[in-house]
């Protein structure tokens, strides 16, 4: 499949955000304790409803109700993990589509076991930084917590090379984002150096994610692609105001919320 | 009873806020991941002490020195609804007056069972959206997840049948807010069509209301008609120089803060 | 040995503080749920590099890579005190230095079990209140949940004793911090009257002594003291411009990340 031109890509990115805003869609997170808070108030900003429910009692019933489901290994324990395997699946039964943030999966024997089982349940996007993608396809990274410590140019053969073979579509996040479903590809510019200095950023992208997807019927890389072009507009807006990373953090929340309806087209980041 | 003229309760929701900011009672929250951080800086910005104390093996006796004990299942799981029954049975043999807020408790059949045995225990107050308590009176709700889809004005009367067969007080929160004990009642006005763009601002007014409580001998009608105009009133003000969600979190913690002796009576919410 | 020239620890304090942002050290926390999010932003604002890591069956293992280890039981249960024994435990044999914040360790039987667990697996480095310290010195406190109800100067001879009894650091803080290592002492002026009225100040301020203790190649005065600095100087600095707790919150973050090179000889808090 030919790849869309930009433009096209670019309207259809700013349609999902505007169905975001319009419907509503119920998120539900099963990610880490650090981000929960501002991946709820990120949802929130750009119009989603989010829903922290994570127990094994009730999170795969939930996820029949639910638009979207992300999953987040970023604190993750036993009983969380067994959750997360059951609401991925639940997820997949139901035609809930579900995301995957795997966060410094390579940093532990139990998140290298742990990242394999998540990825046999097929997740419909995987949103990781330069670091955790290399580790994801196989490769040496740099990196041994959260952080990257590889850039993101050097992890897109990586991210091609999952979307193909896991059938699924792979964002990397960095100073120059990269979106794949295996055959096309998007480079997305902005943003702020602040970013990465301000904790669980990356994981409140993850869950805008899950709320384009809610919207997306089914074409996850529009869906990859509208949430990054979002988060990069509002990050360059934030970054140009802020005078560290505390005042970025809540100016970013301002801006999200604050992104008019035609600002995907009028000032695309794709390149 | 009749209802206090609205002066009156206005001076007494003053003089149980003076109460607070003197004594700092200490209010122990078992809230949901989400909301923790914020709910302990609402608490601290109207002067109370918060204390998240949890775990099974000490959350019941923490209950016994409380001022009150704050329950919330937003983020609910089976270890914690355990602490939570075995807490708010100990704060009932103690006298410590126990709030619950039922976060999205028609969600799930987990959360449906959780919920009959927390009511069974007698909380003092509960507050709630309105879809929660048209849910929680059996009726038919709008809400699927933890935001309301009701207007409050649909779910007066359900509040109301809840208070008189619970002997309760409840809370219903939204654009206008209505406070009831089953035979008085009161509107509260004010706030700010920010405060469901935030996260967690309903579960730190719940946290809040416990602070009140704490400091209100008994008296749980006023300590939640206390708490609420507190938060109408720093909603007011911190909306008008909000310019998102973003900036409008941490001005409501400051406008709280920054509440005066005499606010409550001077602009009274009450209506 | 005597005690180094103010000078001299405030030059050593500051070497400590270019170390963190040149090597970006990997601080493993396990701390409470109220603190995750603002202490990564902390230890992000410094320099240092956050991984909230605490499961049983990574933890251990993830402390040897680790160049600190925090541990804080603000909101401690079963399952996480084992894994704190572990981690502490290995953190202890892999030479990574681990720090310990007693939050509230007198308030329950629990608590006061778990830290002499912990007590045992000797800290570099104990921070604490002035309740806390005194508790754990076996002395009577006033405090009864998390907040301090002591001053730090009653509570510098309970330091000094635990310090040399346990061959540990302890640094109490509150008005006017102190820190020693049983040997030598150093009070620290400073900070502003509105960091207690943010939840997690403390915590964050354990988790940054993570970071320097990270790169101080074992001297854990210094690195106490050094942490300590930071925050008296980002304190004054954000109280000066703050209008409340709210925007404190975020003022502190941009000011510590904006700290220069030599704010700790030119304006150094120590006496």
């Amino acid at each position: 499949m030919p790849h869309p031109a930009l433009p096209a890509l670019a309207q259809a990115s700013q349609d999902l955000l505007a169905a975001v805003r319009r419907d509503a869609p119920l998120v539900q997170c099963l990610t880490n304790f650090v981000s929960m808070n501002y991946a709820a108030n990120a949802l929130l900003a750009v119009g989603a409803s989010p829903a922290m429910v994570h127990a094994e009692q009730e999170a795969p019933e939930f996820a029949r109700i639910s638009g979207a489901v992300v999953v987040n290994i970023g604190t993750l324990s036993a009983p969380w993990l067994e959750s997360m395997l059951l609401t991925a699946a639940s997820a997949g039964q139901a035609g809930t589509p579900w995301v995957l943030d795997p966060v410094a999966h390579h940093a532990t024997a139990f998140r290298r076991g742990a990242i394999q089982r998540l990825m046999d349940l097929r997740p419909a996007i995987v949103r990781g930084n330069a670091s955790e993608i290399i580790a994801l396809a196989g490769g040496q990274s740099a990196g041994k917590g959260v952080d990257s410590r590889d850039a993101v140019a050097q992890a897109e053969q990586s991210a091609t090379d999952i979307a193909a073979s896991r059938q699924t579509v792979v964002a990397v996040t960095g100073e120059v984002d990269f979106v794949t479903d295996g055959k096309r590809s998007v480079r997305i510019i902005g943003g702020s150096p602040l970013m990465p200095r301000v904790t669980a950023t990356g994981c409140a992208l993850t869950a805008v994610v899950g709320a384009f997807a809610a919207v997306s019927r089914g074409d996850a890389y529009t869906a990859a692609v509208g949430a990054l072009s979002c988060f990069s507009i509002a990050g360059e807006r934030a970054g140009a105001l802020a005078e560290g990373p505390g005042s970025f953090a809540w100016r970013f929340l301002d801006a999200l919320a604050g992104l008019e309806h035609d600002c995907l087209t009028r000032a695309s980041p794709l390149r």
